[in-house]
């Protein structure tokens, strides 16, 4: 049980009002006992309440929890874990619950009145974990290393006739190589107008010579995770697609330059839309900014309009604006963010200015 | 919309007295509409109600649902889908709510007030899509023939030095060479006493010649997907573990022989566990016989004792007994079958019989 972190969420508790709370999310138990196992449809949960040792709730089919820290209530998979809940939750008080807490656990606890109210309570986790410290930092920062490495290598990839799922399905084992354990989400390769769809999936679509390119890639090293686009030329740039890119670079450097403690997450929205919309693709920019980034790749608290708190040191999110023309073109140009004392850490070293690839430009 | 397949939810929800619903999980909203996207932490629902068209709530950032047959219902990442789900649904009557609906979502809804009452009503969806229609039939019978040819390629790979890994990481190449699209899970490659832990992840252990081999592998073929499992020798076995893999061999046979419409699921699982048990290992068969399964490798409706429903035509499911001997070894063998009008079908036809790799037993 790593001490630190399991204060830190019982202060934010403790600020909501909140005794009692159970955490579902697989990382957030990892994150706070050291034990991981992936649950799938059966029952893994952590009680933390405001002392004592926390319980963990486990499948007897599950790998042994012995030395994690917490008290063990392990059963089999005819026997009932709501029931070995409610046994142990205070009844006369709210319980905080994880927002991934499915309906098929949520609504028997209900039923069974394991709590006096059930409150969303995810959020005193999740800020906790916002805040990485200097080991998390170090492995963020080793993260994004690896994923520039392997940016380097997509480009390498790029010659007529691949397939864009060629390209994505080799880059498992270029990540292996480089020492990171798995993708942090599916990697997105589109050629052409296909990356006018934000969320492609690499299709056989081959390549062919003058299509722009773009890659939005992350792994997965020792637990944290990168994530990085690029968008590439492989022609000279007409003076409407170094216009579209020209923008896509200002905003992001436009909101990377403004991040510090105090500036909110709307504000570092708001640089980088600012430059879009003055450009006049403002409605081409379909998306939020960014996402808080860790142990998994979309981790709470966007860089959105909708999220007006100030930043603080420790946090990292991604900067990643862009402009979608269906049928035409879609750029994209992402990089991560350490937020600093005073400023933040850019993550991301790969190049961002406009690239001809094979044609590098002076 | 599949109108037969909607007609049969409809008849399930109101069997359960209930008006409407709202599904979540991505595969039952494309079993029903033939839309797909994976909202990640983003909303996606499909409103049914007891009449009138189904409304589908989709972020604006998702591929166009247009020509699914429901209405729409689109909002960007800075709008409440909880308030226009709220605006559709009746306040005055209980709400049908998907397993998977995360608390994120359900506890704003009961905030909201959007039903007079919430209730788990995934089933009526589950059911409708545990029984198979024959397109679906053909379709799982399609997915296990690749999986049967992807075990003659997995029992080749095997040879002196070769680690799990390398077996594990090869095999979605060989699924698409197949015709398959994906893994349906995490394949599961375990040599010598690795096999005893159910659930073994792939690492880096080098193949002994002498040791065990379990293989526990499916794919994706056309949305549906396979599940098998073998376990070879590579050397002539001991009296011991001929005797555990004859025990397992003779519960898969046992369970799969009394298959057929009105025997209950726990009954199937009886009939692998007596063999079990009267061979002396019952405590060694720590799981349960077998999970449903169809457009995802594990659907609910276990083969365990906790489950007394009689099994029906069209229900596809798997009949995996094991032996688990920590320190020692592991056996296990399974196959997916359908329950036929009076019998079951067995979808895997790779052999099962005691196998020595390189020396084929007579």
């Amino acid at each position: 049980m790593d001490e630190k972190r399991l204060a830190s969420v019982r202060n934010n508790l403790a600020r909501r009002g909140l005794t009692q709370a159970l955490i579902v999310d697989p990382l957030s138990i990892w994150w706070l006992c050291g034990y991981h196992t992936e649950p799938y449809e059966r029952f893994l949960a952590l009680l933390v309440t405001a002392d004592g040792t926390p319980t963990l709730f486990a499948n007897r089919l599950f790998p042994s929890a012995d030395g994690c820290g917490a008290h063990v209530a392990s059963f089999s998979d005819t026997e009932d874990p709501v029931a070995l809940v409610a046994e142990r939750t205070n009844a006369r008080e709210p319980l905080g619950v994880d927002k991934d807490l499915a309906a098929r656990w949520l609504v028997p606890l209900m039923e069974a009145g394991a709590a006096s109210g059930f409150v969303l309570a995810s959020d005193a986790v999740d800020d906790a974990r916002s805040i990485k410290d200097a080991r998390e930092r170090e492995l963020m920062r080793a993260a994004s290393a690896t994923n520039d490495e392997a940016m380097a290598w997509l480009a390498r990839q790029v010659r007529p006739g691949v397939t864009e799922r060629q390209i994505a399905d080799g880059l498992l084992a270029e990540y292996r190589r480089l020492g990171a354990q798995d993708h942090s989400f599916s990697p997105i390769v589109s050629f052409g107008d296909h990356a006018a769809d934000p969320h492609h999936e690499p299709d056989d679509t081959p390549f062919a010579p003058g299509d722009m390119v773009l890659f939005d890639v992350g792994c997965k090293r020792d637990w944290y995770c990168s994530d990085m686009t690029r968008t590439f030329f492989t022609a000279e740039p007409t003076e409407h697609q170094r216009a579209v890119y020209d923008a896509v670079l200002r905003a992001n450097e436009a909101a990377e330059k403004i991040v510090r403690p105090g500036v909110t997450f709307a504000e570092i929205d708001r640089a980088a839309r600012s430059v879009i919309e003055e450009a006049g693709w403002g409605e081409a920019f379909t998306h939020r900014l960014g996402h808080q980034i860790g142990l998994v790749d979309h981790e709470p608290g966007d860089v959105s309009a909708a999220h007006d708190e100030p930043v603080r040191p420790g946090q990292c999110f991604s900067i990643e604006p862009g402009i979608y023309l269906p049928g035409d073109m879609g750029v994209r140009i992402e990089d991560l963010v350490i937020v600093t004392e005073d400023g933040c850490e850019v993550l991301n070293r790969y190049p961002k200015e406009l690239t001809v690839l094979g044609h590098p430009q002076k």
